[in-house]
C-alpha cells in the first residue's frame, strides 16, 4: 500500500513539474475528483464535460487539477483513464490548434488515483494540499463527482468528509448520480446518511434531463412568453400534455440494475417528473431565483393527485425475462414482473390544471428513440370555409400545440415548436435560432412549415451543461433532498400498488404496432387493444360473463357473476328501480351502505348511468360511523367522494345521518336516531324506502346491526344507535324492521373473505340475534342477493 | 264567376270520361289538393312528389285525383300547371315505357282549380262528391297541401273545414309549410287559429329536412347501433356536435320574405333544431312509436339551456342591404339588421350531454353548399408508435367521428360516414349501400378511405319521402303543435335579445375566408378575427361598458352601472377574490344574502363564470328566515335553485343556517346561532370570511339586522336570532362584528325603490342602531358599494 502511495505521490510530483501556468493571476484553485473515472458514464459524458469546462475556464483565472479515481490499481487504472482522455474532442466551434493546446494542458492536469482505503483519501488530500502550498495557490473549492453505484455512496462520503474537505473558506461540491433510492424509505435513509457528511448546499444531485437544452428552456420560454401564455396556460385551453421518452435499446447488459428498478424508477420518477413540474408549476416572478423555483416545484408536488394502480399501464418486451435469466443466472421458470414500458396518467388538483391529463410515457425496445413534451391545446373554433380552402397553419381549426423536442427522433436535434396559429414566440436570439429547412417533415400531425421552429445555436451535451452549472454553483438544475423525497412520496404508492401487476408483453421495435397504445377513461388508463392472447382462468372453466348460477339463496333470488359484471348488473337494477319509482311517484328513495364494495358501485353509477334520475332521487344512509361527516372514516364521506361529487343531486335530497349534532358525536340526548326516523317518516311514504343496499360482514352483521345488538333487530325503533366490535365502535343504523319495509333490498357480497360467512348463513334459519343478516326478510318487498364468485364459491 | 265554375265542371267531366280504371278493386278514393299549385315549391318538388306517390301507389287499389289550385284564373293557371306536369320525370329505376304510361294516367287524373272564394271551395267539394258517386267509389280521404304564404292559412283553413271535409269515416290531412309564425306569440296565435278548424291529428306540418335521407336515418342508426353507441353517445366521449347548413345562394329575389325572418327563423329554429333533437334525445325503446319519439323530443327541449345574445354570432353578406333596398323599395340610407349567417352554441342540462357544445351554423352566400351533422369524439388515446407507422383509419389516435352527410358539398349525395377506428355500423341492407369510390377525397380531416361510408341505394327527394309518409298517415316526420311551440319557446328569447345586434358584414363566397370563423369560450361564442372595421356608437361617445361614476360612497369605493353591467362586474369581482383566496390559502369563504337582487347575481355566477373555483369554495348564509330549508321563502332555497343546482360545490362546503333543528324553527334552546358560530370558527381562519355580500333594505337594514335590533349590532356574538318587522318575523343573521371581520364586503343596491334610503344613508354617520347598514365598516377589510343607476340617481 505504501509503495502504491509513494508511486502516486511521485507521479504527482512529476506531473506537477509540467503543470501549465497554475499560478497566473489565480482566482483560486479548483480540484475536481471524478469517482468512477473509468466507468461507462465517465467515458461517455463526464470526462468530456470536464474537458469542456476546462476549455471554457482556462482563461478565467482559476487553476484546475482533475483527479480520476477508481478501485482499480494505479497502473491499469491510469492506462484505462488516459485511453479515454486521449479521445476527448472539442466542440465544433473551437479551432483545431487551440483544441490541441488546451487538450494537452488538460491531460497534464489530470491524474489517476486508486481510492479504496481511508489512507488513499488522506493521500489524495495531502497531494492537493502539497500542490496548493508548493504553487502558492489559494483554494477555491473541490468537486467530488460520484459516478459510482449508490451502495458505495456512504463510505466515500465518510472518507471525503473525514479527510478530503477543502480549506476553510473554500467550497465543497459533491455531485451525486441516480438512483437515489428505490422508494420513499430507501431514499429517506440515503438522504439521512448523506446529511451526516454533507450540508444540503454541498450536494448536487444530477438529473441529466435538466441539462437537456429543450428541457432547460421550458421555464425561460414560459417566462419570456408570459403575455401569450398567461391566458392559455390552463385547463380551459390545454387539452392534454404528453411527456415522452422512447428508447429503441433494450436493457440487455444492464439487467442487474434494471431488474431492480424498472422503467418507472428509471425514467418517470426522475426525468419525466421534473419535466412535468417545469410545465405545471406556477411561474415565479423571478425564474432565476433557485429558491422560488424550488418552492413552486414543491407546491406543485402537493397538488398532484395520488396515483392508483389504474393510473398506469405496464409493458415488458418479450426478450426481457430471457435476458434476466441469462445475465442474473435465474432458473428457467423465472418470470420477471419488471416493467420496461409504462404509461401513467397524472392529474393535478389545482385551479390551473384540474382535469387536464398529463400523460407520462417511457419504454425500452420501442419503434424509435425520441424525447419530447407536447402541450396540445383545445380546439374551440368552428371554421366556416371548406377544408380545402383553409390556409394551413393559419386556420384556428388546425391543431394548436407547443412542443419541447428533447432530441433524437425524426428531427434529431433539440427544438422548440409552436403552432403558427398560436403565436410567434420570443426566443433568446443569441442561443436559439429559427429553423426553416425540411418544411414537409410531418411532426405531431402537421408539416414543420406549420410551426415556428427553433433549435439551439450551439448544441451542448447535457453533462457539459450541468458540469458548468456545478462549477458556477448554480443549483437550479439539480434535485434537492426535499424535491427528491417529494417525488418518491408521490411515486411510491403507485410502485407498491403495481408489484403484483403483470406487464403486457410486447415484441419490441416496429412489431409493437398498436399493442402498447393506451387510452384514458376518467382517471384510469388501459391498453386500447384487448390482450391478444386470452388468459385462461386457472380452472379453465369459469364463465366470463354474468349469469345466475343458482336461482336462489336463502329462498331469495341470487345474482352471481365476476365482480365487474355483478356491479354492472346491480347498478342497472338500481337504475331500473329508480326509473320505475320516478315514473310512478315522482321520486326515488335509495338507502346506501358504507364499506368498500359499494365504492365500485358508486363509481359505476356515476360514470355509466347517464339516464339515472338523480334530480328526483333522495339518498339515505343505511348506517354511519359516529365520526364527523368529513372524516375519511365516514360512510357519507365515501359516498360523497365517489358518487355525489360526480352527479347532480339536489342538496335537499341528500340525507346524511345526524351523527354529529350540537358538535358532538352520537350523544343519546341529541336524539339523532329520532330525528332521522322523523325525516324518513316525513319524506318517505309509509317509511317504505324504494331500494336499500346492504352489505354482509364476516360476523354476519349487516347495516350496523351486529350480533347480539341490544337494539335495531326488533321493536318499533326505525333508526338506532349501536356498538360495533371494531373501531369506531359507535354507529347509527337503520333497524331491521325499517329495512324490511323496503320495496327492494339488495345484499351485495364480494370477495373470498366472505365465503365462509356466506356458506354459514346459507344453512341457518332466521336468527337475527346471532346472524343479523338472517333477519333481512322484506315483508312485502323483494330481496335479491348479489354475490361474486369468490364470495359464493370461495 | 259562374262561367268559370261551369267551365271547370265541364272540364272535369271531360277529364273524368277519360279516367283510367278508377274503380278497379278500389280500397277507397284519395283526393289530393295542392294549394299553390303553380308556385316555386310546387314546381320544384311537390308535383314530382305527388307523381312519385302515384307511381308507387298506382297498383295499390286506391284511386286518386290530383287537384292543383291557385288564385290564378282557370285557363292561365291550367296552362302554367300543365307546363310543370309535362316535365315530370320518373326515378331512374322506372322503365321508360312504364314511366310514359303512368305519367299519362297521372296527367289525366290531374286538374287545375281556381280557389279564391267560398264558392270555389264548395264547387271543388261538389266535384269530388260527384266523382265518388258517378264512379261508385268509397272515399279514403283527402289531402290538402298548403303551399301558400302563411297569411292565407286561416282563410283557406276555414273554407276547407266549412265545405271540403271528406265523408264521415274518411280522413282529412292538411299539410302545412313553414313559416309557422315568427316567434312564440305568433306561432301560438297561428296554432290556435288552425285548431279551430282542424284536429291535431289532421295537421301535417312539414319540415322538409326530416325527409332528407341522412336526417331520417339518424334515429334508425342510433337504434340499430345501440350496442356500439350506448357506451360513447355521451359527454364523456363526445367532444362536440356540429349541425351545419351552408348555402352559396343569397336571398336575392326573396328579400320580402327573408327580411322578416333571417337565418335563425329560416333554418335554425326548424331544420337544425329538429336534427339536434334527433341526436340529443334519449332513444325510446321503440323508435317507431311516434308518441314515444315526440315525448322524448319534448323532454329534450326541456333540457336545453336558455340562450343569450352571447350564445350567437351573426353575419350578413354585404350585398344584402342593397338587395333589400331595391326589392322592397327602401330608402338609400336603409340598413338591414337581418342576419344571413348565424352560429349558435347550444348546451344541454342533462347527465348525458352536460358540457358538450352543439354548434348550429347556417348562412347564405358562403363558399359552398352543403349540409351535415358531425359528431366528433374525444381523443382519449395515446399512440405509442411514431406517426408515419400508424395505420391510417385504424389508429385510435386518428379523429373519430360520425357524420350524417345531408347532401351537396364535395360528396354530393346523402351519406353516413363512420370513422373506421370507431366501429363497423349496422346499416339496413336494402336501403343503404357501402360506398368505396373516391378513397382519396378528404372530408372532415380524413380521406374517405378512413371511413365506413354508406349512401342510399335509391336517392329520394325529401318531398317525395314526406308525401309518401303523409299518404300513409305516418306522423313521425312532422312537427306537432307541441313540438313547434316548444321550439319557439326556446328560440324566441334569443331572437328578442338579438334585435339590436349588428351582424358582421361579409363579402360572400370564397372571399369570406376566415371572417366568419368563430370560437367558444365557456358558454359564449365570438368571431375569431377582430371586426375588420371598428363600428362607432351612434352618438360616438357613450361607453358601452361599466364605469365608475363616483369614486366614493360613504368613504368607500362605489361601482355604479346599469343593472346588467353592475351584476357582471360584481360577479367578476367575486371570482377574482375567489381565485386569489384559493391560490393563497386553498379555499374561499363566501357569505351570500337572500333577497331578489342576488338572484341575478347567482345566475350570472352559474352561467358565466366557468372558471370559478367552486370545488374550493365554502358557501355561508348571511341571514336566513326561520322556515324549513326547502320552503320557497327560505334564502337557502333561492340560493339552491339559482346557484347550487348549476355548479358543483362539494356537499360538505355548503353551510345553510341551522334554523331548523330538532324539527322546530329557531328555538332558543336549540342554540342554532351558537352552532353556526362554532362552524364558522372551526372552518374559517380568524372567523374572517373572504367575501360577504350584503343588501340594503329601504329601512336601512342589512343582513337580517333591523333598526333597533336588540342583538347583532354589537357585542361578541357572531351569529344571532333577530326579529323582522315583516313576515316571517324570526330570522337568523351574521352579526355586524362578524361582518366587519371580513376581508371584502360588497353591498348590492338596485332599483328605484332604493333611491330614497340610498340618499339618506349617504348623509348619515355611523349609527347602526338607527341604520344598521351604517355599521358596516370592515376593520381591516375592504367595503365596496355596487349600485345601479336607479338606486343611485333615482
Amino acid at each position: 500500500m505504501w509503495a502504491l502511495m509513494l508511486r502516486a505521490a511521485l507521479c504527482a510530483i512529476f506531473l506537477l513539474g509540467a503543470l501549465p501556468s497554475l499560478a497566473k493571476e489565480s482566482r483560486g484553485h479548483v480540484s475536481v475528483v471524478l469517482l468512477g473515472a473509468t466507468g461507462d458514464l465517465a467515458k461517455k459524458y463526464l470526462w468530456e464535460g470536464l474537458f469542456h469546462l476546462y476549455l471554457d475556464q482556462v482563461s478565467s483565472g482559476h487553476s484546475f487539477t482533475f483527479h480520476g479515481a477508481a478501485l482499480t490499481a494505479h497502473e491499469p487504472g491510469q492506462r484505462l483513464m488516459f485511453e479515454v482522455l486521449k479521445n476527448l474532442a472539442c466542440p465544433s466551434d473551437v479551432s483545431p490548434d487551440r483544441c490541441a493546446v488546451v487538450k494537452d494542458q488538460f491531460l497534464k492536469l489530470s491524474r489517476y488515483h486508486q481510492l479504496k482505503t481511508s489512507e488513499n483519501y488522506t493521500a489524495l488530500n495531502r497531494e492537493i494540499e502539497t500542490l496548493l502550498q508548493q504553487e502558492g495557490l489559494g483554494e477555491a473549492g473541490r468537486i467530488f463527482y460520484f459516478s459510482v453505484p449508490p451502495f458505495a455512496y456512504a463510505e466515500i462520503a465518510r472518507h471525503i468528509n473525514g479527510s478530503c474537505r477543502p480549506r476553510p473558506g473554500a467550497w465543497l461540491r459533491v455531485v451525486l448520480e441516480k438512483p437515489f433510492g428505490h422508494d420513499l424509505k430507501s431514499a429517506q435513509q440515503l438522504a439521512i446518511e448523506l446529511r451526516t457528511f454533507f450540508r444540503e448546499e454541498e450536494m448536487y444531485r444530477v438529473d441529466h434531463y435538466l441539462g437537456k437544452q429543450a428541457v432547460a428552456h421550458i421555464l425561460p420560454f414560459r417566462d419570456q412568453n408570459r403575455r401569450f401564455l398567461d391566458p392559455i396556460w390552463n385547463r380551459h385551453h390545454v387539452e392534454r400534455v404528453e411527456i415522452v421518452l422512447k428508447e429503441t435499446l433494450d436493457a440487455k447488459g444492464r439487467t442487474s440494475f434494471y431488474e431492480q428498478y424498472g422503467v418507472i424508477r428509471d425514467v418517470l420518477q426522475n426525468h419525466l417528473t421534473e419535466v412535468l413540474l417545469y410545465l405545471a408549476m406556477e411561474l415565479p416572478a423571478n425564474i432565476s431565483s433557485t429558491e422560488d423555483v424550488l418552492r413552486h416545484k414543491l407546491q406543485t408536488f402537493k397538488s398532484l393527485q395520488g396515483l392508483e394502480s389504474t393510473s398506469a399501464v405496464l409493458g415488458q418486451y418479450q426478450a426481457y425475462t430471457g435476458q434476466v435469466r441469462e445475465e442474473l443466472q435465474k432458473a428457467q421458470d423465472y418470470v420477471s414482473m419488471t416493467p420496461t414500458f409504462a404509461g401513467v396518467l397524472i392529474q393535478l388538483d389545482s385551479l390551473r390544471w384540474e382535469g387536464v391529463p398529463f400523460l407520462l410515457t417511457s419504454g425500452k425496445a420501442l419503434d424509435e428513440r425520441v424525447g419530447y413534451v407536447r402541450v396540445l391545446f383545445k380546439n374551440r373554433a368552428y371554421c366556416i370555409q371548406r377544408e380545402s380552402l383553409r390556409e394551413a397553419g393559419q386556420s384556428q381549426c388546425g391543431p394548436k400545440q407547443i412542443i419541447f423536442y428533447i432530441g433524437h427522433g425524426e428531427l434529431s436535434c433539440p427544438a422548440v415548436l409552436i403552432s403558427r396559429n398560436l403565436f410567434k414566440p420570443i426566443m433568446p436570439e443569441g442561443s436559439w435560432k429559427e429553423v426553416v429547412d425540411r418544411p414537409q417533415l410531418r411532426l405531431f400531425g402537421l408539416p414543420l412549415s406549420d410551426y415556428y421552429v427553433y433549435s439551439p445555436v450551439k448544441e451542448r451535451e447535457a453533462y457539459s451543461v450541468l458540469i458548468s452549472s456545478i462549477f458556477h454553483g448554480r443549483k437550479d438544475s439539480f434535485i434537492t433532498t426535499e424535491n427528491l423525497l417529494a417525488s418518491w412520496e408521490f411515486w411510491t404508492p403507485l410502485l407498491d400498488s403495481l408489484t403484483q401487476q403483470v406487464p403486457r408483453l410486447y415484441p419490441g421495435g416496429l412489431e409493437n404496432q398498436h399493442l402498447l397504445d393506451f387510452e384514458m377513461m376518467g382517471r384510469e388508463l388501459s391498453f386500447t387493444l384487448e390482450e391478444p392472447v386470452e388468459l385462461l382462468h386457472a380452472d379453465g372453466q369459469m364463465p366470463g360473463d354474468y349469469r345466475t348460477i343458482q336461482p336462489k339463496f336463502r329462498q331469495s333470488p341470487l345474482v352471481s357473476a365476476w365482480p365487474e359484471k355483478l356491479i354492472a348488473q346491480l347498478a342497472t337494477d338500481i337504475e331500473t328501480a329508480a326509473a320505475k319509482a320516478v315514473t310512478c311517484c315522482g321520486e326515488f328513495h335509495l338507502a346506501l351502505s358504507g364499506g368498500s364494495s359499494p365504492i365500485v358501485l358508486f363509481q359505476q353509477l356515476a360514470t355509466h348511468h347517464y339516464g339515472f334520475p338523480w334530480r328526483h332521487t333522495h339518498l339515505w344512509l343505511v348506517d354511519e360511523r359516529c365520526v364527523p361527516l368529513a372524516d375519511p372514516e365516514s360512510n357519507f364521506r365515501s359516498l360523497h367522494d365517489h358518487l355525489l361529487q360526480h352527479v347532480r343531486l339536489p342538496y335537499l335530497n341528500i340525507h346524511p345521518m345526524p351523527v354529529h349534532l350540537n358538535r358532538r358525536l352520537c350523544v343519546e340526548e341529541d336524539r339523532g336516531p329520532e330525528l332521522y326516523a322523523k325525516e324518513i317518516a316525513e319524506l318517505v311514504t309509509n317509511a317504505s324506502l324504494d331500494f336499500v343496499l346492504l352489505g354482509l360482514g364476516s360476523d354476519g352483521h349487516t347495516a350496523s346491526l351486529f350480533p347480539h345488538s341490544s337494539s335495531g333487530l326488533e321493536g318499533a325503533q326505525t333508526v338506532v344507535l349501536t356498538e360495533s366490535p371494531v373501531k369506531p365502535h359507535q354507529r347509527m343504523s337503520l333497524s331491521l324492521p325499517l329495512i324490511n319495509k323496503a320495496r327492494q333490498v339488495a345484499v351485495l357480497v364480494m370477495g373470498k373473505g366472505k365465503h365462509e360467512i356466506t356458506t354459514q348463513i346459507s344453512r341457518v334459519g332466521q336468527e337475527p340475534r346471532k346472524w343479523p343478516i338472517s333477519g333481512v326478510n322484506p315483508s312485502s318487498g323483494q330481496l335479491v342477493w348479489y354475490m361474486d364468485y369468490d364470495a359464493l364459491l370461495g
